[in-house]
């Protein structure tokens, strides 16, 4: 197996999981983080303590705060930083990108305001760079644990997605390739709109039923709009998509999910997010979603009701019984077209 | 709306929580059973004990033990009794189903042995009839408490689907109708294998990556076998696929998720059963999936692992690191064909 120079942008705790991955497939792993307090802590006790208390990690995996240094001979680039953040970073040290890297994405949104998914950034910052994203139902903790884990690695090159999936799968680690970027991004970043409101139903005290029906129907609207930007529908039936919406949904650790309880229980966006104290990227994704509807013109009933409770302060009650009594529909009529994606080469 | 005379065979959870639907819908609900104590029980307490002990239900809704006079004159005949038994019961009272009556079956499974659907089962003994299933995400506790629930009704023909979406849909059950009888019928009775399979994962220790793994991955296997079977694959992403085995695999009730669990602690099917004490469709289920590969050639793996556990005495954590560590795939590639399903009317 080829070993690789790779660097880690972002030392959260999906990052660090990465690297204690790629550390033992063999690879050569820098991991750039901004904060030399973390990295001296690493360096000194091998823990990353504010986000992978309980994992040790290898000598051999390097944390580095000066980015000039980490992203210097790098040949694989993995993009783990906070979506907000991340065209600050390539647009200030774009010269330091090594022209043939492969960069690898894994962190999942939308960008404010230009409601831009990662890709797009890049390629606005950065220029024409090998692509790759990976996403996938994976709490970074079970990773660092080795337990059983799968993911997607999408390209629209098929030799750059199987090269992520060679250099990161192992025996707990299953990854499989699809040449369907649009449709892996926009799924990682839109089901967090539905675990919000998987969240909302819990919290109004709504049973099973009401949350399965939500997640299904919201991963169908989903793959509606996916649909007319591009991806597959079946993407979203996929790792990236339900697979992933499930992870979210059933965990406690999700705060789309954390706030949408805190909304269904009848506190207001702002008494939410305050509560949760942390970015909540459902609540602005909502927004975007809410506008990409309007700008394609797709129907989009559950992601309008979450627009709606969050931004005009419609009642939760009033906003699920009118998706229950909507105008009756055929569970198949809003596929817009069936779309294979294609590799490009 | 119209009203209609309607005849529930099978009063267990599910039969009687839509007696307490269609009574509310306005139409005259008869509901069949076998056990004269149980039907005495509900003419004096409104209630049926063992199914649904906390829902009172109208004294419009008329419990009976004669199959004959609970026939006569039905316009419509839901069909809500386990699996295995629904052959001898079609079979004992041919006579008695008026011509022109709908078939509506709500019950979930694969006949052992036939390995026939249940549409299948009831064409072999009715002959021709009006027929529509319907399932989709839904505890019959819930729906007899209200919360809201969504459904597929599939018929071949669409007026038919309409008729079921018609007399069941109201403020708190959302119905949706396909034209993929097949596909809506095996979603229904395929999941029970995953979800047994999710409980082995829970038994074992794995954490949620690689439930949400097995659940769509085992969804997309399913889905693999219902394509070459004639069915849609988004089916299977539909509420009665994928919605189902959410509420299935997120449920302590579901008896195929609890034998899993104790297969995954490392007991044996026989022992599993035994403690579960009751009939898990899954095992059976998954042995029938299992020859339904075979016959039609398909790659099951999860199916295969699952069969080779229950079956062949695998080790669980063996299985699991086989199913790891196979060849590297697309996540696209086993999708044999895209075949949307019509009407036929």
């Amino acid at each position: 197996m080829n070993s690789y120079q790779v660097t880690i942008l972002g030392a959260g705790s999906w990052g660090t999981a990465l690297a204690t991955v790629l550390n033992k497939n063999g690879h050569n792993v820098k991991l750039w983080m901004r904060n030399e307090d973390q990295k001296e802590n690493i360096l000194k006790n091998r823990v990353n303590h504010a986000y992978l208390p309980d994992v040790l990690l290898s000598e051999k995996i390097c944390p580095e705060t000066n980015i000039k240094k980490a992203l210097k001979n790098a040949e694989v680039i993995i993009i783990a930083i906070p979506t907000q953040q991340i065209r600050e970073v390539l647009r200030e040290n774009k010269s330091l990108f090594p022209e043939n890297a492969l960069i690898i994405n894994v962190s999942k949104g939308i960008e404010k305001n230009t409601y831009f998914t990662i890709s797009q950034i890049i390629k606005e910052e950065l220029g024409s760079y090998d692509f790759c994203v990976v996403s996938g139902p994976s709490h970074a903790e079970e990773v660092a644990m080795k337990l059983p884990t799968t993911l997607v690695a999408a390209s629209s090159r098929r030799i750059l997605a199987e090269k992520a999936q060679n250099m990161l799968m192992n025996e707990y680690l299953r990854v499989y390739t699809n040449p369907d970027v649009t449709g892996v991004e926009l799924a990682g970043a839109l089901k967090n709109v539905i675990a919000f409101g998987a969240g909302v139903i819990d919290g109004i005290g709504y049973g099973d039923n009401a949350k399965a029906a939500l997640m299904t129907r919201g991963i169908t609207e989903m793959a509606r709009l996916g649909s007319v930007m591009g991806s597959s529908l079946n993407t979203f039936a996929g790792l990236s998509g339900i697979g992933d919406l499930i992870v979210t949904c059933t965990s406690m650790h999700s705060r789309n999910r954390r706030a949408g309880i805190l909304v269904g229980q009848g506190k207001s966006m702002n008494e939410a997010l305050e509560e949760v104290g942390m970015v909540v990227e459902g609540v602005s994704t909502a927004q975007a979603v809410y506008e990409l509807g309007k700008k394609y013109q797709i129907d989009l009933p559950i992601t309008s009701a979450i627009y709606q409770v969050l931004y005009e302060n419609k009642n939760v009650e009033e906003a699920v019984l009118h998706l229950m009594t909507r105008s009756k529909k055929n569970e198949m009529e809003e596929i817009v077209e069936y779309r294979p994606v294609e590799w490009d080469v």
